[in-house]
């Protein structure tokens, strides 16, 4: 497997260099190496280092094809395809991510919304009903979800998280403030407002001291 | 600058630790390396080591000090003191994150929201107007803000982030899917939601490619 060694940077470098490939107006055109680093802001060794990973792109002296280059990103970020997601959590945060335009243009498409509130339970969303979590597992298997967002508070998030991979779910994005223990088959992205705020106060505070 | 030597996998487990600190209840008591190793999901060599960048913790054989450390890892964080957070753009996004309770509770006061819809200026927050961003710059100077959390559409992004910069502020909690392009006395962190989803494809794409 590729897997474990590739690191979370370089996959964030890739999704960087896709969306710098997907803004160039013309098809058919090359790109440098140069080129992908000003836009990601990195080193043009980084991107070759980054794209070596998954074989070998580019001519030397020619740099990328610029639709080539992109097709095959898509591929290795799992985007050339679409995939079913369901949004756990109908609270301020869910809604501020169902509405989030780039999910779906990206291929992120929500097909289940569940939350344990009886009053939500039952409420559309645009076309999705809000499903109480009575059947949860039933339901994400019937409907083939593939990853969960999940954005529940904490004291419920192993427990969704648990159910969820119960229901066949093969990634999570957890917006809950906890480390979920889940089987190592499952992938999981932790968001985290507060920790990223902590970072922010952690380098600030760090270069005052240095200073 | 202690800063550089620290990876962001290290500032994310000290703030794993402090959360776990945080949640013992007796105080005065110790706990050990294996202990915050295991609510942290990471060994209690790790502890030892990403403690090690920030002095000498713990007795051999005794443990840390659970509310020595606790104090300790606030400092290092920087979460010993308030933080004054401006929040750009009162969009969706923008609500869900000022009504995000962890938030204040972490010390992170929202003192100012800006938008530049002549509908939402003047509309209230809580306590807080919403401001126009004509005179951003000198509003956030005036009201001390040391964090701008940025939730607004990509194609003002960058100019906000600059005046933001402009107008005094030390870092950056950036929502919107781009780079941004400011000098590196300002700390930046990225939250860019499709970019973790892109993290979640890859690593399953991976992982089913290599089975």
């Amino acid at each position: 497997m590729v897997r474990n060694k590739i690191p979370a940077s370089t996959v964030r470098r890739l999704s960087h260099y896709l969306r710098s490939l997907e803004g160039f107006a013309e098809e058919g055109g090359t790109v440098s190496s140069e080129e992908l680093a000003a836009r990601g802001q990195t080193t043009a060794a980084q991107v070759r280092k980054d794209l070596s990973h998954f074989g070998s792109f580019g001519k030397r002296g020619l740099g990328y094809q610029v639709d080539e280059l992109r097709d095959r990103l898509r591929q290795i970020l799992g985007v050339d395809r679409p995939w079913r997601v369901a949004l756990i959590g109908a609270g301020r945060v869910g809604l501020a991510l169902f509405e989030y335009p780039a999910f779906r243009s990206r291929g992120y498409e929500c097909v289940a919304i569940f939350d344990n509130d009886p009053e939500k339970v039952g409420q559309q969303w645009g076309d999705l009903p809000i499903h109480s979590v009575d059947d949860f597992e039933e339901t994400i298997r019937r409907l083939q979800v593939e990853l969960a967002i999940l954005a529940v508070p904490a004291a419920s998030a192993q427990e969704m998280a648990r159910r969820a991979v119960e229901g066949g779910v093969r990634g999570i994005l957890n917006f809950a403030p906890i480390r979920l223990n889940i089987p190592p088959s499952v992938t999981v992205e932790d968001v985290n407002l507060v920790m990223e705020l902590e970072a922010l106060s952690f380098a600030i505070t760090q270069s005052e001291r240095g200073e």
